[in-house]
């Protein structure tokens, strides 16, 4: 990390005044904090003179002890600056700063003699406020009924929410007035393997919204450690969020040892949507890596893998069809193979060869250990062991094949929400891994959990999740965890956890389908803390030419699937379709193979949540762009210019867009590919058909290349 | 295992007849079995014509699915002998015999077309049951909502009982008719770390009744694996028990998956209360052992140690009086030491030489670990890490010293209920152990389970207990479990489980006293099933002589301490008491080291639940015996014969038994010790003090021995 600008201002402002105050660096951010009413502490922020969070309480209800809601005084409060920037292992930019004014506000709560604290941090584009909670002497340990924080909104806004849930994330975004929550709540909660909403005005954070004085304000929260994860609920009648925290079987909400400090909450405030995209607020209040050698061995993946089959239900994970397994009991090679086994040892090398011909990765192979024939639905805890593979699956064999070509295996570990089994194998898991030459796993958490009565989100499992990560790390593996609790810019401190699903992926797409808009709003809602492993890249969109019993329908046009490798950052790309089927489209498909995973740089071209995003980002290393544009399931031209290009510099741009009659629905597959010059002058105008988009190829060109084009 | 005669005989009886029959190999039991109204299988069992249990239905009640209650119909049966002898590793006997006659019932269920079997064992001594699902097409997964099996008894019958709790057993024994159960629970129930009494008549097994026309029977059950521990719930306007079983965290009782079986609920019967205390049912119910080397590193263990002085509130188990630390956190080395911190080095050194000069195996050691300031009542999830000592505990150096003296030191993990933080720290933890000289455990379970609403005996805690029991075993390592589940045999299967507490232990006498009558019951209820860490021996029964803030008294007579190194069957016993104190009665401390702990062979004298018990053991391979009465408030004369001692032989019997004017409260250390010569033609009356009694080393003597007594 290399550190530019450093002030480091220590102001000791002992006021016994009840106001305090605080702006951003460039003084559009105001914050103010008082003691209102019988001692509660309360705070307000305004952006540009517009309120945004209007006076709102914070605080704590205890289970047993005094809450931390009133009779507090300040003591005194301590003023600072900081200003660094440091580099990410991977991420969207090569450097981010990390520039904020700090407040740290000393509550002395009079009934108790008890101190808590609260700390605000205010960049150029939000606020961070945690609590603390410092060694005293009338505070040890307390437990948490609810948290008492809220977010008075200024108004009735257009907001981008799912249903408020302790277990999922994979409800299709809701856009609508605040106002409108409740009428369509019900509606909104659709069937999922593990889900528990909890209010018909609970929603989930990260929150998108957009005021009608055009200020887009994101609510979230970061450095999620040794806490129960953050929800919100809606009081519809005057526009207040109020903190809903995950209880865990019996109710309680969190437990807690002083001294010791909530998860950042988060407000990332701007009248430019891309500034929301481009936030690095959540990652910069996490801590700095705690890996000293974390770029040996930590390094984004583009790959491809035995999944889509399953998930459109082509093959299976299970080996067999019987309902009814015991691992170490029944004998595999006994029992009659289903015929539809998708991960078998010449499948799989017909993946790693896919993979190496085209310069990919890796190979994820889902269904390669036993147990998953009733891996769903039967709360069963000895469920899977993680390392005895099927008989069809030769674990040393395909380790050399994969070796040979240059390819890595990633592995599956679908725990089946079994985690006291998970935690039991870890150690040997990974251990496998590492024997047989995988670095990098895939890790699930389908349905309810065990123990039965915690949830996804709770304390139990936000502590196991790290765990899992934290342990990887001692074998040098990377973790991209599925149906774990949402993301909160832990990457900055843990960079081997290279992303996670949490949210509704392209899996859906074969369940169903998923809102054309959809990737015109998981950038500013899922993406908001960390990166999603979307797995897009799907070329044919009719389902039913894989499995004729599954008639669902990928709602994106092709050219919109490549753009996602743009506008859905992520260290992990996978390119999720069949080779038999790029291999019908590899013009297209050479957009995939050249994209690259790692960036130096990144512009927001266009952006409206829920309506369309167009971004550009330079590769890390390289002078070459890549362009990405998703729209909703209206279409629209989109106008872009390369002014981020060098001056001087001509570069040879390949556009792969929307044929003129493409439709996400009724003609997805038709899409275009041409190449011209560029320089950064140019500008572009680019029609996109409804749920759809382009991708630009943007590479630095000599001017050999570029009369070759011409011919 | 010696097996000397086996039959083994299939009889096909396929019955369509209601009515099955099965009698015990000496005939005195008579089990029936049949279909009743509306198909609800019914047993009965009698004992030389007397009815034990009434007729008494069975089955279980599920969660989701149709009940195994009613419309069943008999498909099928199936009758079989059995008769074998096994060695136990460790034990009260060289040999068990494994006699019974048994009863397969095939039970079709017709509103459902399932099959459920319920296999009955009738020994001579006894009936054990159990319930079997096997693999079939409409049964894989189910959940138990709670298990239907009765036991109808014949009359309002004299009961031992504990209050029916799912997280302790550490009550005092009520002694009462069954109808008193309701009237008596209030007070019964007393304050513990971790309780859940479930119904104003909920009673634990084991459950020790006598019967108004004389009959002993015990209720209990045998295996318990993976399975949910069993209470009783008493009908006392029928006098019908009915199983209840431990609820998990969201009230369901088990989760099971066919194939697989219940464990065995047990009856044992006799018109001998002294057949109670030698049935070996329960072990018999049991599967052999799984260990194939097991003798090679399971031996008894005779131990002092560092203990009873923090039980007493001399010393402390914490390092510093600091009221919350942080483990890695807390930097131990710069806390101020209390002064009062039991488990240091020069201490344990002590210890270490009073075991060594004494002829004991090892030293326990409590206390010696970081983490003990807040181990208590916090619900603290990271509390113990098992291998960080405290700075005034030099593991290495008390390796060395210990190993120098031939003594072992015997590990300590409290896991404060801490369950899932234990199993991370295991593998670790027991590594930790060999690589510094451990070779035995004792764990303890001490406050409400963490995963927060599990209870101490439901299925995810037996599975956890048992986990811990197989991993020790990897590493050769024995267990002690302290706060545990119900034992039920499975130290056949699992000889490394040398002991448990799970029940009122000497500690108690030091937090208020234990009734005088305490260990006249526990042989009949908690000894079914494995043997108890009772860890008696004490001398010095004025508790304020050692922390003048304690008054409590130790409700015995010294001679009784010593017999209850008989009467209290372990392979595990611990002398509790100081050395120092031990020092001032080196005379009667004689027969503590000469005590065997392991047995050839066990005859009961004199025995009645809650009256008296005299044992009479002989040392596994020599011809020495040792003989322990004690008895109630009441004291008694003990009226004793020595016709199992070898015809022709002349023996040295000591006899430390209560002085004249012996009493457990008024006058508890005043003894007598006697030395004469015995042979088997000898017969003794000796008196007991009110909670007193008397032990004999009885020493096979030559004639020079005998001379030189009559000098």
């Amino acid at each position: 990390m290399r550190k530019t600008f450093i002030f480091i201002c220590c102001l000791f402002l002992w006021k016994m005044a009840a106001a305090q105050e605080l702006l951003s660096p460039d003084k559009n951010l105001q914050l103010q904090f008082s003691i209102t009413d019988n001692g509660k502490p309360t705070y307000q922020l305004t952006y540009k003179g517009k309120a945004v969070i209007k006076p709102s309480h914070l605080g704590l209800e205890l289970k047993a002890d005094a809450s931390f809601i009133d009779s507090f005084e300040v003591a005194g409060s301590k003023a600072s600056t900081y200003d660094e920037t440091w580099e990410p292992v991977w991420g969207e930019v090569k450097e981010i700063r990390n520039q904020y004014n700090e407040l740290e506000v000393n509550l002395h709560q009079l009934s108790t003699d008890r101190t808590l604290i609260v700390r605000f941090r205010l960049f150029n584009d939000g606020l961070g406020f945690r609590y603390e909670f410092p060694q005293q002497k009338h505070l040890a340990y307390f437990v948490i009924k609810e948290e008492r924080t809220e977010f008075a909104l200024a108004g009735d806004h257009k907001a981008f929410w799912l249903p408020g849930d302790y277990d999922t994330q994979e409800y299709s975004t809701v856009t609508s007035n605040l106002s409108e929550v409740r009428g369509k709540m019900k509606d909104a909660i659709t069937p999922n393997a593990s889900q528990a909403p909890f209010s018909p005005t609970g929603v989930q954070t990260p929150l998108m919204m957009k005021s009608k004085d055009g200020l887009y304000i994101n609510i979230h929260e970061a450095a999620l450690i040794e806490y129960s994860a953050l929800s919100l609920e809606l009081d519809d009648k005057n526009f207040v969020l109020k903190s809903v925290l995950t209880p865990d079987a019996i109710g309680d909400k969190g437990y807690l040892q002083a001294p010791c400090k909530s998860p950042w909450r988060t407000v990332i405030v701007s009248d430019k949507a891309g500034d929301i995209l481009t936030s690095k607020l959540v990652y910069n209040l996490n801590e700095p890596p705690k890996y000293a050698d974390a770029a040996s061995w930590i390094k984004p993946v583009k790959y491809v893998g035995v999944w889509w089959e399953m998930i459109t239900g082509k093959s299976t994970w299970a080996y067999t069809d019987i309902e009814n397994v015991q691992l170490g009991v029944t004998d595999f090679s006994k029992t009659k193979p289903n015929g539809k086994h998708g991960a078998n040892t010449a499948h799989v090398k017909e993946y790693i060869d896919f993979a190496a011909e085209n310069g990919f990765d890796a190979v994820l192979v889902e269904g390669w250990n036993q147990g998953w024939e009733d891996w769903f639905g039967k709360t069963k805890d000895y469920v899977f062991d993680f390392i005895t593979p099927y008989p069809d699956f030769d674990v040393q064999e395909l380790h050399r094949y994969a070796a040979s070509k240059g390819i890595k295996i990633i592995m599956h570990h679908e725990t089946s929400s079994s985690v006291r089994n998970y935690e039991r194998f870890m150690d040997t898991a990974y251990q496998f891994m590492v024997n047989n030459g995988y670095n990098a796993v895939k890790s699930g958490y389908v349905g309810n959990i065990i123990p039965r009565g915690e949830h996804h989100y709770g304390q139990w499992l936000v502590n196991h999740y790290l765990y899992a990560i934290t342990k990887a790390a001692e074998y040098h593996i990377m973790v991209d965890a599925h149906e774990s609790v949402h993301m909160t810019g832990l990457s900055r401190t843990y960079p081997n956890l290279i992303g996670q699903e949490s949210a509704r992926g392209t899996e859906y797409e074969a369940f169903g389908g998923n809102n054309p808009d959809h990737t015109t709003i998981l950038p500013f809602t899922r993406l908001i803390g960390g990166p999603m492993d979307y797995t897009p890249g799907i070329f044919e969109m009719n389902v039913s030419a894989y499995n004729p019993d599954n008639s669902s329908k990928v709602n994106s046009t092709l050219a919109r699937q490549l753009a996602l490798y743009v506008t859905m950052y992520s260290p992990l790309q996978m390119a999720a379709d069949f080779p038999e089927t790029y291999r019908k489209h590899m013009d297209a498909f050479q957009f995939i193979k050249d994209v690259a995973i790692d960036w130096e740089d990144t512009k927001v071209l266009e952006a409206e949540p829920g309506d369309y995003i167009t971004i550009a980002r330079k590769a890390k290393g390289k002078n070459n762009w890549f362009i990405g544009s998703t729209c909703d399931e209206n279409g629209r031209v989109s106008k872009i210019n390369f002014d981020y290009l060098d001056a001087g510099w001509k570069y040879i741009a390949t556009i792969y867009s929307d044929a003129k009659d493409a439709h996400y629905a009724k003609n997805p597959k038709a899409y275009t590919i041409k190449k011209m010059v560029v320089t950064n002058k140019t500008v572009l105008s680019l029609p996109c058909a409804p749920g759809g988009g382009y991708a630009i190829s943007v590479m630095e060109a000599d001017d050999d290349a570029i009369k070759a084009l011409k011919k």
